[in-house]
């Protein structure tokens, strides 16, 4: 029945998002969501909201949302794209940016090869190297997409690294995808200036605990934020709703609060490290809100099915290098104790 | 500088979206908002918002709203697609059902032109009748995108004449965009499941008074809105947030307010174009929220350069056949008394 789809819409593979496994009691940890709440201003911002302002368009530009993100990165205004979810930005910068010949390392975010086929360009991945560490001297030679921290391994590049892609592909535009910095990368906005090609990309979705509200930004030169603001207007003149934008401002502005959860999900991080490194898990070294770990004697799927029928919710991608490998989001303490647990009886029931 | 924009994105030409000034006292009737208030269960739905949800990922398929949508239409939920506004579904359908050799009127929402570029498909226009009408014949030989009520000039097509748009493009999608069907216009929503190759596309922006909360839908038959949904994770999984699926679901279920605020509008547009005939404007038959209008004896540019002058915005579209016109979004009594008193000194001066 669908001879009605294009020859483009027909040719594309869609991008496969985590469950959204709804109930009381589970332990959903398989889409990188924060465990705490977000700031208490956003608790404020939208009590204090007049819905009467919904009848007006929203800013084209994101507004008072722009102005904070501005302010909290310590640049001006007019370095700052602000738009629906970092996947929208994302989708944004590869149309804006990118002819082709785009580079990323052969395991990393699986979005990226959808963009580049949703717009029929050509990549080629990089493959990375046995420790899972990204091959950065192998990104060379076309517009690059980078996830910093990678996910799903975790694994982050030191600025250094990142400044070396950017120098060797001077000619093309390096995004870093930033989605799990706060959890202890190091952003490489303070670049920005020095770096013509560089666009920064981070999202609230994470680090705010906002994944409900949709609301990402990019941080690059006034060239490159005309070229994202050129393909949104040709595209959605408004993606940002009015509450959106201003619940976002609310949260970011409150860099305390960001900070301290931040720091809270990188204690329980270690602590459940180590204690599946005890319990003979490969764990990768992350700085993301979530951890990369294998097991010699169990299977990946397993582990997961296990883990699922005691309402636990972990992401097992079946993709080659990393099939045997589970992702397990960084949840609260107790949250977490209750994982580790649960492995600890399937592990001795064996 | 903008060496590092993609071909693509060099070519684009960018829809141009209305401007949205502000300040207390001005009148705003350039972007056709609805003057009153969203629905007091919108009010109410906001306050019950708990912000701890947004932690978590909001339904990728618009959960509740899309329910909402299904009942208030009566069909089924797999007939139903939710998207960020109706820039954003109608920019999905152009990449799911097009091949190029899309068809539209030359004068018709001027965004059309721009997704057919993003995309890099062809597209013809058909000319509107000497009386504004479209020419629905001569809407054949490919796909077709359709305003009815048509912008800017208001005018709507009876259900019959769309159907001989589908039956004659019957190998094709024609696409029907009633975002200002609520004031005056026949739904073809009925007529969805008689034809395979017809999809609605409705917003909340005017006829719920939530341009602000950018909210629409499409409406089709199940396999049109599997390529709508294949082309979205391909793009943006998640492009409505949670709070716009919960008021956007709150307002579609009070249908009375909903009634309420279309008849008040269009009681104020017949009484405003009763009054604009008799200043000498020649006004469309509108059954939108907003007149199309113009004056014999005075230049549309003029014209709304009074009206600026005394914090009244229309909106001019500088463009083959309609720069003489101007476009009037219908606002309260109060505004519309305003703009005739306003309209009268104008003409009277000269």
């Amino acid at each position: 029945m669908n001879n009605f789809l294009s020859s483009k819409a027909a040719a594309i593979t869609p991008y496969t998002a985590g469950a959204q496994p709804v109930g009381s009691g589970i332990i959903k940890i398989n889409t990188n969501e924060n465990p705490y709440p977000p700031s208490p201003k956003v608790f404020e911002a939208l009590s204090a909201f007049d819905a009467d302002r919904l009848r007006l368009y929203p800013r084209p530009d994101g507004g008072m949302l722009r102005s904070a993100v501005a302010a909290q990165n310590g640049v001006p205004e007019t370095h700052v794209f602000c738009g629906n979810g970092s996947d929208e930005v994302l989708g944004f910068a590869f149309y804006a940016f990118f002819d082709g010949n785009i580079l990323f390392p052969d395991i990393t975010y699986s979005f990226y090869p959808v963009w580049a086929s949703l717009y029929g360009l050509s990549y080629q991945t990089v493959a990375l190297n046995a420790d899972f560490t990204v091959a950065a001297d192998a990104l060379y030679g076309g517009g690059v997409v980078l996830a910093n921290p990678n996910a799903p391994t975790g694994i982050a590049l030191e600025p250094n690294a990142i400044e070396g892609i950017l120098v060797r592909n001077s000619e093309h535009v390096v995004i870093v995808d930033e989605a799990y910095a706060v959890f202890g990368a190091q952003s490489v906005i303070p670049l920005v200036q020095k770096y013509p090609n560089l666009l920064v990309v981070t999202t609230l979705s994470k680090s705010h605990g906002l994944a409900g509200l949709r609301v990402a930004y990019a941080i690059g030169q006034p060239h490159l934020i005309d070229g994202l603001e050129r393909v949104k207007d040709s595209f959605n003149s408004y993606p940002l709703d009015t509450i959106a934008q201003i619940a976002a401002s609310a949260a970011l502005k409150d860099t305390a609060y960001c900070t301290q959860t931040a720091q809270k999900i990188i204690a329980t991080r270690e602590r459940t490290a180590e204690r599946l490194a005890e319990l003979g898990f490969l764990v990768l070294p992350s700085k993301a809100n979530f951890l990369f770990v294998t097991h010699p004697r169990f299977a990946a799927a397993d582990i997961k099915a296990y883990l699922e029928q005691n309402s636990i919710f972990v992401r097992h991608f079946n993709l080659p290098r990393i099939s045997n490998y589970l992702r397990i989001s960084i949840g609260t303490d107790a949250q977490m104790d209750t994982v580790v647990s649960c492995l600890i009886k399937l592990l001795h029931k064996a």
